[in-house]
């Protein structure tokens, strides 16, 4: 089939204002948020609103041998939804319906293009959460959510994205719909394909639907804050925290550099004082006396490994304003230029480690590295700033952004906490899983899209 | 390869002493405890003491195109771990190191066959609690537990074994060892083959080696028990318990049939009375005023539903007394003859309905079937019992056996809430998943292991 034959085919099957070819027009949906990522020119841009599209989408492409690229808002930091030359890019917005609200069960079923901050509100409505919250949580979607297994800042307590999952509905590359999964929070008949889709980065198919486990809506939290005058005694409270059998809803960490551009940013002191190199945020959602007991027992560590500032309310609006300095660092960075946010996890006990190693990396690369991260996980974001007007500060940046992966991987963490392999660590991925698991990767992908129509080149090539 | 050479080869590899032969022998290590399965009798069973052994096994059996059926301590109850004729029996239980305890990042690095509860107490030694707590759980496996993704009374609090998994080593179809997964809390660094691998149910490896993350060691737990005159009150109070966001860390059910047979076994008076028709157990690990407030909100529901019986002790040795009426019904039922345990799970709303059902099936059928369940997850043991000597009565037990399952998939349940396919439940895997999911079971079964060398014809045949 041809291209323009292609292109027909589609508008008759999803009408002629969901199929965009317009270069300037489908360029807006080309690319997500990693500038590092390679990305192409699409040769359209469809947008369905039904499984039904997704599956004529699918047979198209698949009998054009034209390759899909799958996209949800755009918010992710990997280039996997970064289009290829002469693909179609899948936009799966439209899909935007939350399905059903179990409250009875505990449970949701919900399309792929609800951004995620209105499915938590609609089922806050009911009295209950959806965990999983990136910080592009207003605008990102579900099914980018899936497709990457996302994180945020719930994961310390409440985990990934793929422990909300119960099932999916999936498109798969002979456009059949896959329902795989359950309503029950048990069940084993099967192999678990529902956690193989997630994460797997658009490459084994698309998904349509989910049925994801809500937990009971928490506690408004309780805030601590403590600086402390070294990293390393910063990252010692963490592990403190995690070996004494604590568990808060949340546990941030900022280095010196973003508490420095949250300050400027903010027009405020957060009250770190200026020797302050460390400052850990942490919640509690228990409610009432517990989260004081739990607060100050998290206090008690902070204290103990030399935090000579401690805060702790119980007030929900003031606990908020705490954590938008955790919140605007990135947006505070665009102060000094471009930003590239890496995303490696390490041990919880090798927090302080790693930032070191980015301190280190930072004077070598000549470069401001400002990390911040979710402590409590040992997922830590080091973010370089470099200038958009120089090619060389960008590949300097570059190199940075390596040096870090492979400090990650030498304390024994991975390449990627959350963020996905996409169209940047594919090298990495392949350092890290080593030729085994690569060899497995293939096998997979070769028996669920034999002809590489799914976002191919994306985390690995075949 | 003759079986003659197989065999040699075998003892070359491992050592005389770890290939057994004698039919005699190795029919102890031919089945596991479910008397629905069909079983054969094996070429050879073998007991290496290590990966490379299972390796060495792997590569002979492959040679010589013999199948594999990998097994633990044998205490499944769906005939996974059943031989099949002329297979290779692959034993575990040597491999049965704690290999680490990083209390510091919350894990463990543990081999398959180190017994549940031998694991439990070890972790435990360092303040660490290891959830998944299968009925079995002083004699079953860990890598048996891996590879049917057990549960246990922990669920509705902790989740299942999958849920603990971080990173696994697996032996592959051609004897090369799959290092997957990670040592850090979180992590996307391609697909999530560890969960694809928990609860295969030893069809695409063998797992060899395990690192599990592990929670902080909860407290002592308060105990409620409470009756109720029909079985529907119960359900409610169960559906209650879920819709208003209580999670007790054990929530059990017991019908009047189990209640009868637990009291004549332990020759005591539960104190459920005599038109006690259902049976609330639940338990909460939350300390002190925490549990005493989650117990007290979950007495009130139980009275609200109209429970005419309610009981709250914080005492241990009463909470683990009463924890016992439950624990020995399948003792118990042994007093009246053989027993055959289902593994429905149903959506917590409709427990009552699967009771009913079953009640209904009992009469039909004219045989004793007994309900107990994970009432906090829907996970439902429906236990029928024949007379050994009678098989006209093992012929209606089998019939009662899939009328329940009929029942479970009717309130919108699975066929096996956590004991797995196995070999007794191929067709109502196939009826559960339809025709494009066991497809896609196939491709991946295909893809790891083309030679259909592990485990052939459990789950689904290709």
């Amino acid at each position: 089939m041809s291209n323009d034959a292609l292109v027909a085919k589609l508008r008759d099957g999803l009408g002629k204002d969901a199929v965009l070819t317009d270069p300037d027009v489908t360029a807006s949906y080309a690319r997500d948020m990693m500038p590092l990522a390679p990305g192409g020119s699409p040769l359209a841009v469809v947008l369905p609103s039904d499984a039904e599209g997704v599956q004529a989408v699918v047979r198209a492409c698949a009998e054009a041998k034209v390759p899909i690229v799958p996209r949800g808002a755009g918010s992710g930091l990997s280039g996997a939804a970064n289009a290829i030359d002469g693909c179609v890019v899948l936009v799966l917005t439209k899909l935007d319906q939350v399905v059903e609200i179990d409250a009875g069960n505990r449970l949701a079923v919900v399309q792929p293009g609800v951004v995620n901050l209105d499915f938590r509100n609609a089922v806050e409505k009911h009295g209950l959460f959806y965990p999983p919250d990136p910080s592009s949580y207003d605008w990102c979607t579900i099914g980018g959510n899936l497709s990457t297994n996302a994180g945020g800042l719930c994961c310390v307590k409440y985990g990934v994205t793929t422990d909300s999952v119960l099932g999916l509905e999936v498109v798969l590359a002979d456009g059949s719909l896959l329902k795989t999964g359950r309503r029950t929070v048990k069940g084993v008949a099967g192999y678990d394909l529902a956690k193989l889709f997630v994460g797997s980065e658009g490459t084994l198919g698309v998904i349509t639907q989910a049925t994801v486990a809500l937990k009971p809506l928490p506690q408004a939290p309780a805030t601590l804050v403590a600086g402390f005058t070294t990293t390393e005694a910063a990252g010692e409270a963490v592990a403190r925290v995690v070996s004494e059998g604590l568990v808060p809803s949340l546990l941030e960490i900022m280095d010196a550099a973003s508490i420095k551009a949250s300050e400027a940013y903010l027009k405020t002191d957060i009250g770190a004082g200026s020797d302050c190199k460390a400052l850990l945020l942490a919640q509690s959602d228990s409610g009432a006396e517990v989260a004081r007991r739990e607060l100050a027992a998290l206090e008690q560590i902070c204290t103990d490994c030399g935090s000579d500032m401690t805060y702790v309310t119980e007030d929900l609006a003031e606990g908020n304003m705490l954590l938008q300095a955790r919140r605007v660092v990135l947006t505070a960075l665009e102060h000094y230029g471009i930003w590239l946010t890496d995303d490696v996890c390490v041990p919880r006990t090798r927090i302080a480690e790693l930032i070191a190693g980015c301190e280190r990396i930072s004077e070598e690369v000549g470069l401001r590295i400002a990390v911040v991260g979710h402590a409590g996980d040992g997922n830590m974001h080091p973010t370089i700033v470099y200038q958009p007007d120089s090619p060389e500060e960008f590949e300097r940046a570059k190199t940075a952004f390596d040096a870090i992966l492979e400090v990650g991987l030498s304390l024994g963490g991975t390449v990627t906490g959350e963020h996905g392999v996409g169209k940047i660590k594919r090298e990495w991925l392949a350092k890290e899983i080593g030729p085994v698991g690569l060899r497995v990767h293939r096998q997979i992908k070769r028996a669920l899209d034999p002809e590489n129509l799914f976002n191919p080149g994306s985390m690995f090539s075949l």
